[in-house]
């Protein structure tokens, strides 16, 4: 049965998953990179990025690899495309992450702001909602056929999902450094309230592996 | 030198130390008996309650046992001392621990409200102080002598002291459950820009273990 599904959402211990001050230079705002170390050295995550049999292996790659698995669809808020706030000034912004991201499938950008499908290299295609998380869901379930619709970040997009209860799976991350500030994935969200309970937990060195569902 | 402590301060996921509506029946608040599941099996804990050699051995174990080495004063905050508040209707009310409370050290009491020293079977004096943080702290570390001073909660209470860069060593045990809503630790609390960063950090199948100190 397809999934709607949060994986590998790194946090800091504090709860923030991304730090202040989001720029060009900080895509994860300041400090933010620190949350994904654990997962740049898997070797899930070299494969996935053209490094071959390079990497760790072992439980922290496991949850690299199975958030890489069986993902039809992506939806994103707008920040996590860019930093562009307000109306598009033109079309050159096209991500983060050069000509070919790591996508590889159907993309949906929450936006208030209409812009044209954007087609990338290797098989990804961003298009930009302006009717609300429930249209982008309807559209990505549509896309990813018989896989799952993975939400991508940032925080205010994986919260807004939650209140709606519209996630069946969230892997958390939480990494034992602290940001102090920035984008608090637990700030006014009650996950008890919506229905989720812990599934699955599990430590290793780097990063404490959480799994979330609802009953 | 002597350190001011806080230890086994056991957090949610989500980052509370403990739940919504503390009350007689639920001195720790709603699902927060939770959070300390973890170190009520450990030998060090059966140990300081009379049980003797029964219990847990390992990183949990060695944990409970720092917590309790080397206290020569509490502090706490007058929530963690009982479910009153405003002034004391009379002197009834001698804490949650019964006749031999589990300090067996001066233990300092914040509160608006003053009230007589209370001393209890065990070693354990409750003292009331009304003129502020720093003036307990100041109370807690004579009498401690050569002894650390452990702050012992709740949240608002080790919050203040934080905010006054006053906390030595805070260890943290993150147990994976959700509470989703009560006193929450992180809540407005930018503990980089205090000059806390992440000491030490051991995770065990139960909780994740986190030591924070100052540069």
């Amino acid at each position: 049965m397809q999934k709607v599904r949060v994986d590998a959402f790194s946090l800091s211990l504090d709860g923030f998953a991304a730090g202040p001050r989001q720029s060009l230079q900080d895509p994860l705002g300041e400090g933010g990179m620190a949350l994904h170390q654990w997962a740049l050295g898997t070797r899930a995550f070299h494969a996935a990025h053209g490094g071959g049999q390079q990497g760790s292996t072992g439980i922290d790659d496991d949850f690299v690899a199975r958030s890489m698995h069986n993902v039809g669809a992506w939806i994103l808020g707008r920040n996590m495309f860019g930093p562009i706030r307000g109306a598009w000034p033109d079309d050159t912004w096209r991500g983060w992450w050069g000509d070919d991201p790591p996508y590889h499938v159907p993309v949906f950008v929450l936006t208030q702001h209409a812009r044209e499908p954007l087609a990338m290299a290797g098989g990804t295609t961003f298009h930009f909602v302006t009717d609300g998380i429930e249209a982008a869901l309807a559209r990505a379930r549509a896309a990813a056929g018989e896989r799952d619709v993975r939400i991508g970040g940032g925080v205010a997009t994986v919260q807004q999902y939650l209140r709606a209860r519209l996630v069946d799976e969230l892997h958390l991350a939480q990494v034992p450094v602290l940001l102090g500030a920035g984008e608090n994935l637990f700030a006014g969200l009650d996950l008890p309230a919506l229905g989720y309970t812990v599934k699955q937990h599990v430590a290793t060195p780097a990063v404490t592996h959480i799994v979330l569902g609802r009953d």
